[in-house]
Formats: C-alpha cells, sequence, structure tokens
C-alpha cells in the first residue's frame, strides 16, 4: 500500500510518499512545494497543480493530512486553513481516501509521545525508513504524518473514513 | 464584462453573476452551493466541482472573492479558511483575474456605510440589479461583492491584481 503524508502550509506544503507492506515501511520520495506567485490565488493554484502532479506520479492509495494546529494567530490559522483546502482537495480529486491526524497523534504514533521534539521525530522517520534522505522539516513532518497512517490503515478493522469522488 | 462574486462558506458558499456595461448593472444568475458529503475533503471537493460548473456555465471574466472576517473563532476561520482556498483556486484555474475585497469595503461601496446591516445590503442589491431575485443571504452577500468588484474595476486606471495562470 503506497502512502502519501502531507503537511500543510502556504508558502511551503511537505509532502512524502512511503510503501507499506504489513509493518515493513520503506520510503519511496519526500520534498516540499514552493507556492510560487504573488498573490494568494496564484500561491494556491501553484501547491494545487504540484500536488496534483506528485499524486498523478506516485499513485498513492491513500493520503494523510495533519490537522491544523489552530491558534490564537487568526490570521496565520486563515493562510493555513487556505493551504490545507487545497491539500485535502487534490487527493479527493483523485479519488483517494485521506486521513486526517493531529499533530500530537502523529508524534505520540511516530516517536511514542505527543510532545516529541522535532528531532526526535527526524530520528524516528530515518529509522523506519532506511536510506532516506529528507529534503527539509515539512517533507520529514509530511513522512512521520504517512508513517503514522500506515499505522491506523493496517491496525485490524481499520477502515480509511474519507473518501473523495472517484 | 461578466463578473462573478463568491461568498466563502464551508456549508453555503453563495455566488452571484452580474453583467457591468459602464455604470449600468444587470444581473445575471445567483445561488448557492452547499457542500455534499460527510468527511472534510468530500465538502471541499463538492464545493470545487460546482464552483467549476458556474464558472464554465457563466464564464465570467473577472471574480471577486469576499476576504475573511478573521475573529478569535479559531475552529471556524480554520473551516473558512478551507472553503475560501477553493472560493480562490476555481477562478485561478480558470484563469480568470481575481480580486479581495473586506467585507466593510463591500458594505461602503454598495451602500455608502462600512457597517451596513444586512437588511441594506439587500436592498441596495435589488435597487442596483432590477428585477433579481435572490436565492438566500449567501447569494446576496455574493452579489453585493460583485457589485463591489464591478465598481473598483470599472475606475479610471484600475487593474485587476491578481491573475491565476491561464
Amino acid at each position: 500500500m503506497r502512502v502519501l503524508g502531507i503537511d500543510p502550509g502556504l508558502r511551503n506544503m511537505g509532502w512524502g510518499v512511503i510503501e507499506a507492506q504489513g509493518s515493513r515501511l520503506s520510503h519511496i520520495a519526500n520534498g516540499i512545494c514552493h507556492s510560487e506567485g504573488v498573490e494568494l490565488a496564484e500561491r494556491l493554484l501553484s501547491l494545487h497543480d504540484q500536488l496534483t502532479d506528485i499524486v498523478a506520479r506516485f499513485a498513492p492509495d491513500t493520503a494523510a493530512v495533519e490537522q491544523a494546529f489552530v491558534n490564537k494567530d487568526a490570521v496565520g490559522t486563515l493562510k493555513l486553513g487556505q493551504a490545507r483546502g487545497i491539500a485535502l482537495l487534490v487527493p479527493a480529486q483523485a479519488g483517494i481516501p485521506i486521513g486526517e491526524y493531529a499533530p500530537n497523534k502523529v508524534k505520540k504514533t511516530v516517536v511514542g509521545v505527543g510532545h516529541a521534539a522535532k528531532v526526535q521525530v527526524d530520528h524516528m522517520v530515518k529509522m523506519q525508513l532506511p536510506g532516506v534522505v529528507i529534503n527539509g522539516p515539512d517533507a520529514a513532518d509530511a513522512l512521520a504524518i504517512a508513517i503514522c497512517h500506515a499505522h491506523y490503515v493496517r491496525a485490524p478493522g481499520a477502515t480509511l473514513r474519507v473518501k473523495g469522488a472517484a
């Protein structure tokens, strides 16, 4: 099963693709979509088109998107929401089931503690995906989300809750 | 010049299309996209596909999207952001220039005061678009946004700042 993880952001959108065979994981690819353009609509279109290419290229069976960390910075939350709308739309357009996980759930699943430091997450991602070369922090987060999702979808009785229309 | 106004929302996305010839405005169509589906990604896809149909059907020359009213409700801001990402993406995908206006600017332009009541906005929309039948409050807001945008793009020396890639 091929899993795409997405760490949404308006400026930088991290992505990572892994292959999960039973409990064995392997790395396929990871990177960061940088939004091009000056105006918001252009940047969203740029992210949409880059993510669409990634989905077409790696043909994931399922995708997972990090749930937004909602804080008091309303302007930041709005920007993140706009990028997150694109991150959810693209897999749905491809008819791929989508999981959503809170940041703490990703950390808890990958590292074992919900408030793990970034360096611990990086370390565990590298441990679980031998030989991986990570293209920046947002890509590391995206791989962690993919690992988390692989863990839950292979659990006995798991069903993928979120389906886009094929 | 045909103008599409969009009032973004995750549950209900208002839209309105008007024709502007010099200072003369006329109503073309208005309505509300109701997002279908249970999961967020499905709902965003549903809004995307409905808006895409509207753009294809009415072929607007330009579009305008209301800027989000950012408040202390972070969860609501995030939801709105996700819907707003779709509202901006769809015209950008069609290569249509997009304007963005704060709610108070729309009211100020359409009614004359920035804190006009909803009933005043409705009244002025009906005054400026004779014979219009408005399909609900979100559609009224979308028509007001279209009227506001028509006002600014026809102003001498106005340029459309936001362009999606054609």
